[in-house]
Parts: C-alpha cells; sequence; structure tokens
C-alpha cells in the first residue's frame, strides 16, 4: 500500500463536503454535463471492446462484474457515471445473450474525502451493490486482476503534490509572486511536466495491476489542444487573477509574501499529445480511443458561477494555507476583478477542452 | 439491495463518532477484550477448518481473500479483528506451503456510522486492501460466493428496529413504562424475540449467499445462559435504571410520558440454545464451535465506566428520540443511581456472557 504517496496527497486535496452554497455537490454541474457528452461514446465503445466471449477471465467465475470511479468525490455525478457503465454492460450482455453479472460499483477517493455524504448520496433505487475505497489513486487500491472496468473523470488533473522545486528559494524553478505555473517561467511548467509524468506512470501502472486482461477503463481529462499555453485560456487568466487577490493581501498586511510564495496550485493540464505519449511510454494499455468532448459552459461564462466553482474546488486548499480567515474576503474579490475580466466576453479564452480516452489492458 | 430494511434500521442506529470523552472509540475496551479472547480461537478453528487444498474455490483464481467485518463502528477494535483472521490464513498458508493471498477487507457498518472517521484510523502499515460497505447487515451486501471469511463481534444484538407491536398502544405486547423486555410482560419479550428470530435468518440468509461454499464465519454473541432471565442481570437492572430516570423526566415536566412509553431499547440477548437452534433451523452452516468467551470487566464494575459505555452506545438513540436538551442530565442521574446499585458489588448479576460461535458454510 502505496501509504507515503497517499498520505501526501490525503492531507489536503478534497472537495468541499455537505451540501452548503460553496459544497462541490452544489457547484459540479460542470462535471455533469462532461459525464453527458461522454455517455454516448462509452456506450459504443463498451459495446465494441467488452468481448466476453472472446475473453472469459472478464467476467468472473463468480459472475460478478466489478465498477471503481477513482476520484469520486461526493456525488450525484459519480452516480451517473457508473449507472451509465453498468447500463452498455447490460447492453452488451443482452445483444451476446449472456447472463447479465451482479455489480459491485466501488466509489474511491482520498481519505478526507467526504464519505458521509457520498454515503447518504447513494441512490436507494440501485442494483448494484457499493463500497467506498479511500487513498490516493496514485497507488494500487485494489487486489491484483479485481476490475473489469475503471473510470476516472476530471480529477487526473490534480497532482499528488506540489512539485517540490517549485517551492525551494534557491531552485531556478521557485514560483516567487505566482500560484500556477500559468504564465512562469519554463522552468517552473517543467517542473509540473516531470511531475505529471511520474504521477501518471504511477497511476496507469496502478490500474494495470487492478485491471483484469482485457478490462476497461475511461479518463475525461482537461487538456489544452496542442502547442496552446495555459496562460492564454481562461483557466490561466482566473489562476492569474486569484494570485493577483493573494498579493493585494501581502499588500495591506494580511497574509505575509513568504505565505503567499510557498502557496501553489497542485494541477496540470497536458496536451492531448502529451498524453498519448504518456499512456504510450506505461505501455499497458491499447489506446482504443481519445476524442474531444463538447465544453460545458462555453457559452455563456458567468462571473459568480465560475467564482462558485472555483472555491468548491480550492476553497479547502485556500483554507489549509492561510487559515480560514482569508477566505470570503479572497473570493469576494476573486468575484469583483474576474468580472471586470475579458474571458466573460472573449471566446479566444475558452481553449480547454476535456478529451474522452478509452483504454484496454492489454493481456499480460 | 433490501433497501426498506436497511433504512429503518440506519436512521437510527450508530455509535457515538469521533473521539470525544463519549465516543465510541474511547469507550470500547469491553469489545476489545472480548476480540482478545477470541484470538486463539480463530487461529485454532481456521487451521482446522479452513480447507484450502480440499476446496479450490475457497481462494478465487485471482488469489485474493475476502474478509468482512459486520458492524465494523469505526475502529480501532475491527482492525485487531480483521488483523487476527488475516494472521491465521497466513499462518495456515504458510503451513501448507501456500502462497499467501493477497487480502481485500470490507468494513461494514450503517450508512450514519462515522465512515470518515473509520478511514482516518486504518493503520497505516497494514498489509491488505481496504473498502467500506454501507448498509444493514440484515440484508445482502455483497455479491453472490465472494468473500471468504465473514466476521460479527457484539453487534447482532441490535435487532433490526423495535418490534412494532411493543408500541402499540392497543396491542397486549404493548410496553408501557419500560425500555426493553426485562421485567415486563412475556408478551413483550415474546415481540422481541420473535423480531430477532426473523432477524437471524435475514442476517444468516444473506451471509449464505455472500460466502464462498467452505467460507469461514465468526460470530461473538451476547448471550444470557439457558433459562436465566434478562431482568436477573446486570444489563437487565441496568436498564431499568434507565428507565427509572426517564420516568423522573416525565415527573418533573421535561419529557411527556408519551414520548417515554413510545421509547424501547432496540436490543435482544438470546440463550445459547436458542441461538444454536436458529442457525440449525436457517440451515445454511455447519456449527464447528460454540464456546464461552471470559467476560471483561466482571472483576471490577465501575459505575463511571459503565455509564460511559452505556451512553457511547445508546446516547445517539436516546437523543434521536428526546432530542439533545436531556442527554447529559439524563445519563448524570443515571450514573448517581447507578452508584447505589447492587450490581456493583453483587457477582450474582454478571451472568450475561459472550460466546463464540464458528460456522462454516455448506457446499450449496
Amino acid at each position: 500500500m502505496d501509504e507515503g504517496k497517499c498520505k501526501e496527497a490525503s492531507s489536503k486535496y478534497h472537495m468541499i463536503g455537505g451540501h452548503g452554497p460553496n459544497s462541490y455537490s452544489l457547484n459540479s454541474e460542470y462535471q455533469k454535463q462532461l459525464l453527458v457528452s461522454a455517455e454516448d461514446l462509452i456506450k459504443e465503445l463498451t459495446h465494441e471492446h467488452l468481448n466476453i466471449d472472446e475473453n472469459p477471465s472478464l467476467i468472473t467465475h463468480n459472475n460478478t462484474f466489478r465498477i471503481a470511479d477513482f476520484g469520486c468525490s461526493i456525488g450525484p455525478n459519480t452516480f451517473f457515471a457508473v449507472e451509465n457503465i453498468i447500463s452498455a454492460i447490460e447492453n452488451k450482455s443482452n445483444q451476446n445473450n449472456s447472463d447479465i453479472p451482479e455489480f459491485q460499483v466501488f466509489f474511491n477517493d482520498l481519505i478526507d474525502n467526504d464519505c458521509n455524504t457520498l454515503f447518504r448520496n447513494i441512490p436507494k433505487s440501485r442494483q448494484y451493490f457499493v463500497a467506498a475505497v479511500p487513498g490516493s489513486f496514485y497507488g494500487q487500491l485494489f487486489p491484483k486482476a479485481t476490475l473489469h472496468f475503471a473510470h476516472c473523470s476530471t480529477a487526473l488533473h490534480w497532482l499528488s503534490k506540489i512539485p517540490k522545486k517549485v517551492t525551494e528559494t534557491s531552485s531556478i524553478s521557485w514560483n516567487k509572486g505566482r500560484i500556477h505555473y500559468s504564465g512562469a517561467a519554463n522552468e517552473v511548467k517543467k517542473a509540473y511536466s516531470d511531475q505529471y509524468e511520474e504521477d501518471m506512470d504511477v497511476f496507469l501502472s496502478a490500474r494495470g495491476k487492478e485491471l483484469v486482461n482485457g478490462g476497461l477503463m475511461v479518463l475525461v481529462v482537461l487538456c489544452f489542444p496542442d502547442g496552446v499555453l495555459s496562460s492564454d485560456s481562461s483557466i490561466g487568466v482566473a489562476f492569474d487573477i486569484f494570485g493577483s487577490c493573494l498579493k493585494d493581501m501581502v499588500k495591506i498586511g494580511k497574509i505575509s509574501e513568504e505565505k503567499m510564495d510557498s502557496f501553489n496550485l497542485p494541477f496540470y493540464y497536458p496536451w492531448p499529445s502529451e498524453m498519448k505519449a504518456l499512456i504510450e511510454a506505461n505501455g499497458l494499455f491499447h489506446i482504443e480511443k481519445i476524442a474531444k468532448l463538447a465544453s460545458p459552459m462555453r457559452s455563456k461564462p458567468d462571473a459568480q458561477v465560475l467564482t462558485y466553482h472555483l472555491r468548491a474546488v480550492i476553497g479547502g486548499l485556500i483554507e489549509q494555507h492561510f487559515g480560514n480567515g482569508v477566505v470570503e474576503e479572497l473570493f469576494t474579490n476573486h468575484l469583483e476583478k474576474l468580472s471586470r475580466s475579458p474571458i466573460l466576453v472573449d471566446d479566444k479564452y475558452w481553449k480547454e477542452t476535456n478529451y474522452f480516452i478509452y483504454l484496454k489492458r492489454k493481456d499480460g
């Protein structure tokens, strides 16, 4: 059990639990829309690539089919995702005149994810068995060859940790005065991409162990088109704005400069070509499909909605690093600055695209 | 998924979470001592009855061994219990020169159990994969034939619900002025034992589905010796004292008589002969052993410790039924009355005995 890595990540990185106005459960419509976009792709590709007859190990001798959602948060999106997968398997079984298996669904997220809320959100009418698996997905979480379908949507941009170099004042990768690699020196970007490369290999190797031969995996990954820089995107601009709000707090003495300089966001957004190369380098999976998904929210960005969304995702990180006293003021300031930002009116900033990646575990 | 029953039980029955002075985690030494008593028995019997060679289905083709602890609460006792089972399997595997399997451990308790605390308590140094399974164990919680070892300690005295008749004012089983069948009319006891019979059959049938042929199950069940009445035991006396504290609150107008009359404790303590008959009537398990366990605490009962223990177990039920306003006063009053009770000084009241029951799933 890769406790070192688990522990490092779990102490900080989780969504805001409960059902309040800043909770993830009320601010996850974006992620939901992505799952809707992926729905038909999952059905089609699963019909094509779930080879029950050719590969009997795909369904165990007990006729149990195990699905895991990695980085599930607290619902309801995770239920939508796994129920879509179940429906795809059922369709395939019906068309093959095979018995429909019993489904066991595992919901994974970090130890500090609000599992109590997740459990209360599980649909009462479900037709599957459930379990929650705590721990970082950058490590093996299941016994060897016991999963049949893995799913991980809009979670892989979370790095396992902040690259060490970007917080070391003596390093050429020190990210002084910024909170992300957007707009920073190349060395900072390189430190982030090195960490991403390492994390993706750990992720793919862990899933490679857990999945049976022929097992399937869907990843939904937020990317920038090949060659596009983070700093030219709405995400990069929003992070810059948030960074400037922190600087404002430094100016009025509410937080120290050192405190600000030691804060960085643990997010990385790869290019699709980069993602493809990392999967190929890992070598455990066939790439069956890489496709763009329609981008939710692009039609009508709203400063309040975007700020709520940002707060649901990074509010916990901010509070952990800077304390509770500054959170409200920071996001109020962010909303005000964001409202005057060109990203609300100019389409050219909306370049980030979610990629749907469908993988199949190679035999071995 | 037997949602009706799950929902009914889950809304009320769970230990007090967290780490406070009234928490289960600080007041579960009694249960811990029982697990220690059971430790050697589990090792010996597992050596005798885990027939890996005779019954290959006992270890799946993937070499994963699945253990579930039903009614696990929030730790640390559950970790002690499952690690003892793992150690027993490892010993057996070593003696057989078999490969040691990978272990996957499932912690089960009701949906409202504090899973966040459970996850934080999981030992960092563990050598097994973990998952939590929410829901009432009076219903199937795992796919068919996917478990190898089930464990349930000091949890089966919790009924799935209060027998309906004991709260119906028109019924001859109406339990007016009392909170338990201890010392009540025979009809009240009968309503409780009917409910227990129904619950045990549901429990054994569910585990019978989940366990592989030859799969093993340990139950630790609090019983009275054959023929001994609950009312002659320290448990019965303590419940009577608690009932009298509720009556005191009725007298001073802090709670209504109706409110008190509608409250009953969902606990049943069978005789060993009754337990044996229920397992035989169910028919799915061989009884390999029924043995008494040494009784913790018997040597030196302490009113404060007993009251803390009672509060950790029933505090949640009291608060749910009567509101938070009366809890402190009730348990203070209980402590005072208990301090003057003969059960603290007279050994004759300490008749309850925990029975260790070792079962093996019949082939079928």
